[in-house]
Formats: structure tokens, sequence, C-alpha cells
């Protein structure tokens, strides 16, 4: 099967009647960028190489495709487009720290290049950029909605944290972790996107509701992926979870349906080929069938959400063709 | 000379008519308590054990005094104050990370208990609550100003990263780095407690710059103690700067004076031995007390700010009473 990229979907979404949306996604690029570079004799480098080199941009396009076509209040939704961008990059910077992770997106990460002590300034250099921007233009609900997301996300780090190494977390725990980690931004930018455009609480809770949904699917095709690779793909090896200790979905119902490798003590996989073998193994017992059957059906239900709202033709649309494009994410 | 103590500068507060503020102040404890509790599955001892351990709660002060008698928004002005404090303590775990220190007030940092994963999952998690608890009742213009210090913050540690080991550096941009890393914060503080009352924008940005000042005289005052000790007093080591490769203002000072000292090598400074020689050498040039003189310096003109604004008699009072206790700080 073909990969569908975010360009693809980009387009298909223009096809759909959301012409304005790739001039808006330019603006928020443009806004980054901006936000990122050194001010005066501070250099930030590093901010600006983590925003530059890129990314689906899927919470930006969340935030703009929320608000539909109402982008009287412009500089707003640019702003907190650019804001839920930063924080997604902010938590990116710090994880490879905490992860030891030598590459993101093919390039060096920022401790790598950079050392320890830079990559976690320049985490909370995008973080804090990322409040000042919305702060300047935004409106205090999304402030409140991107500052109750982050809180999320620390939580779910820490969670992570005090969940590594131990196969015998359950699927609630391993949910509320993707939740925390994953689902609650991309509630947050939908609810942005809702907020700069002044809906009504309802339509903004209903919009950060199919947000919500959409993050943990991808949360949950992100952790499938990791096991199923193939490596290349996704440009990893196979198994970097199992390798960091985050168990995740499909090793969770792999232990219940084969109690051999249930007695397995994640510990003792230290390479890349133990960690293939292991993937093949939890293959093996349906479990990835059933890990992404599982997000699949969560995209499925979000998209049923939409069709309740009252949203612009377009937008829900383009809102679908976003759907789409996690549930078919292979890499 | 008697070290004069926080509690002993709340008690000359109360007698100058603000027997008020330690009502606050404890009811700014409780709300920390709170904010740092773990919630449901997540624990977060680590983030509560740092705000248990106190310290001088000299930010939260200037949120509630800047604030007056006007405390009709109580609950507000308090999400103030304790989101400050968030913000500060935020700082010092990720600080704790980046300089590798054992100790932090005699206790055991974040991450020597816990180790770097969870001192800096901690450390997000105190920001993001700290902007949490201020939109949940707070004002746009105290999010702005909050965030504007918090991007600061991140920049005057990413100045500090950049020019550690220097001793070339400039006067202007070590105090630069001052205003970023610490004067800000304190200018947010008092800049809050004013937008909570609601007082004019001039009179805001006035008890901003006093905030500022303040802050700008504490950091080089704490760069005067850290080369002046004596540990008996300060807990710790002489010159615990110098083995950071940290440059202040005493160094810069000693090394325009003393041509001998200026072509030593920091990096040769590896012993606690060899920086309290060092400091010695420093405080045989002078620079030390003048660094002090500078500092006093710049308090004394804060004071005189004070003299023009329109504030209530207590107000004006303790507010100088908080300057006098930065003032004669000597640990």
């Amino acid at each position: 099967m073909a990969v569908r990229s975010a360009e693809d979907t980009l387009s298909e979404i223009v096809r759909a009647g959301g012409a304005h949306v790739p001039q808006l996604l330019g603006l928020v690029e443009e806004r980054l960028a901006l936000l990122c570079a050194g001010h005066g004799p501070v250099l930030a480098e590093p901010a600006g190489d983590t925003i530059a080199a890129g990314g689906k941009r899927m919470r930006p396009l969340l935030v703009l495709l929320a608000a539909g076509s109402r982008t009287a209040r412009e500089p707003e939704l640019i702003a907190a487009a650019a804001a839920v961008e930063l924080i997604h990059s902010a938590t990116l910077v710090h994880d490879d720290v905490l992860d030891g992770a030598q590459l993101r997106r093919g390039v060096p990460t920022v401790w790598a290049q950079s050392g320890r002590e830079l990559a976690v300034a320049t985490g909370d250099l995008l973080f804090s950029r990322a409040f000042y921007e919305l702060t300047a233009v935004g409106s205090l609900p999304a402030v409140r909605s991107l500052s109750r997301a982050t809180s999320a996300l620390a939580e779910g780090e820490l969670l992570q944290r005090q969940d590594a190494w131990n196969p015998a977390v359950s699927v609630e725990r391993y949910l509320l972790r993707c939740e925390l980690k994953t689902a609650r931004l991309f509630e947050a930018a939908c609810e942005m996107g809702g907020q700069v455009a002044r809906l009504r609480d309802e339509q903004i809770a209903a919009l950060g509701g199919f947000g919500r949904a959409l993050g943990l699917a991808f949360q949950l095709l992100d952790d499938v992926i990791d096991v199923a690779g193939p490596a290349s793909l996704t440009g990893k090896h196979r198994g970097t979870d199992l390798l960091d200790g985050t168990v995740t979905l499909p090793l969770i119902l792999a232990r219940a349906r084969d109690t051999g490798l249930a007695a397995i003590d994640l510990r003792t996989i230290t390479t890349p080929e133990q960690a293939e073998a292991m993937c093949e193994r939890i293959e093996g017992t349906g479990a990835l069938r059933e890990s992404r059957s599982r997000a699949l059906q969560i995209v499925a239900e979000a998209k049923r959400g939409l069709d309740e709202l009252p949203l612009e033709d377009a937008q829900r649309r383009a809102l679908n063709l976003v759907a789409d494009s996690v549930a078919d994410r292979r890499a």
C-alpha cells in the first residue's frame, strides 16, 4: 500500500473546499520560524533546527480546520496553531533528552548535537514562547486549553517513567497514558480553533472530543507501527519502545495471549535483533492486528461524532480527511 | 551581623500595617501543596517535595504586596502568587539537572533522588500547572506577564550555557543574563499583583520596574554571596559558580583589576579548595565590595522609585521592607 503523506492529505483538503488552508499553514510556518529565532545575544539555533526539521504539522492543521472558514481573527488563529506546534516540539526535545535518542526525523536530536543542558533549556524556551505567543494575541479560554493540555503532557511523561519496564501494566492505565501524553494536545488544538472562531461552548467541546479521540488513535497506531515496522518504511528499528522499557498495547495484549511471551523479562531485551525477534513474536499472537483494530474503531467513532456536529460542509470533509490520514498512517 | 530571615521581614511587614499578608501567604502555601499533589494514578512526590522544601517565598510575597490591600479578588491573587512560585520551583528543578547539583536547601535535589528523567518531567509539570492555575482564575494580562518572564528565564538559561567558562564576558552581558534569569520573574510578580488589583497600566509598569530592579540586585547579591561565603552561613562551599564555569560580576571585576588573576584558566579550578583560594583572591581585589555596592545602589534606586508611586502607606512600607531584606541578605 502506498504511504499517504501530509501533502496528500492537504491536497485532498483543498479539493474538498479548504482552499485557504495551505496559505494559512504557510503563515504558521513563517510564524514558527520567527518565534524560534534567537533574540539579540541569545542564540537559539537548536530551537530553530527542531522546528525547521518539520513533521506532519498535524496539530496546527487541526487548529485551522476546527476554526472553519471563519478566519477573521487570522493572527489569533495563526498564533494558536503555532503555539500548539511549539508545545509539541518542546516535548519532543525533552523526550529525546529523557530517552537518550540520537536521531529525530533523520537529523541529530538537540541534546545529541548540543548536550543535555542546552536541550533542556531549549525545550523550556519553546514551551515558554508558545504561551507568550498565544497570550500576545489569544483569548484566555485558548490559553486555558493549552495549559490544561501541557499539564496532562507532563503527567503522561511522569506516568510513562513510573510504568517503565513494568509489563504487567493494565490496558486502562496504558490508555490513560496515551490520553495524557498525546490525546489531550490534539483535543486542545481542536478546542483552540473553536475558541478563536468564537464557536458555542458545546461545539467547542464536541470538536475537542473529536481531537481527543483522534489523538488517542494516533498514539495507539504509533505504538503499533513501532512493533510492526518495517524499518524500510519507518526509518528505524522495530521495537524501540521495547528497548526503552515503554510497555504498549501490542505487548500488553500479546502477554495475555502467550504465557511464554509473558514470562520474558523485558530487561533481557537489549539489542535491536532481540527487539526484532520479540516484535515477530508479538505479531504472531495477533496482538498487533487487535491493537490496530482498536485504533481504527476509535477513529470511526470520532468520524461518526462529526456527523452530528453543525459544521460547514468543507470543514466536515476536511476533518474527515484528517481522520482518514490518521487511520491510514503506516510510518 | 545577625541574618535577617524571611520570618523577620514578614513580622516587620505586619507591624507596618500588612496584617493580612501572613494569612494570604498561608493560603498560597495551601494552594501550592494542592497544586503539587499527584492526581489519580500519576505520582508527583518530587514536585511536592520541591515545594515543601520551601524557600523565602519572595516572589509570592511581591505578588501580594503589589496588589496592596485590594484583596477582593483573593482567589485570583492566590493563584498568581502560587503560579510565580511554581515557575520558580520548576526552574530550580531543571537548573539542578543542568548543574548536576546534589543538594538544594539541604535536601537532595529531585534528579539526585529520582533521576534526570523524572526531574525534567517534574519541572515540566510544575511549569504547566503554573499556567493552568493562573488561567483557571486569572486575567489574560497576568498570563502574558508570566509567559514573558518564563521566555526570558529560558533565554537566560541558554545565555548562561553559552557563556559558561568564558571569563572574558562583559559586564553588560552579565547584567543581561541576570535580568533574563532572575529580574524578569520578580518584575512579573509585581506586575501580576498590580494586574489582579486592576491598577492603572502606568502603575503596574512602575511596580514591575521596582520588581525588576529588586530581582537584578537579588541576583547580583546571590553571586556575591557565592564568592563571599562564609560556608558556615550559606551552607555550601565558596565558589560553586567558579566550579560550574558560571562567570559572575565579582570575577569579571577582579579580572580587570588583577592581570595575574585574569590569566588563570577557569577549567583548572576543579576542587572546593581551589575555588576557595580563588574566592580569596577575588575578594582581595576589592571586586566583592564593588559588586555588593552596585547591588545596593540598585536597591536604593528602586526604593526611591517607590516614593514617586501613588501607593497605600502600608503597601509602600512593606515593599520598602522587602527591598531592605534583599539588600541585607547574607546567605
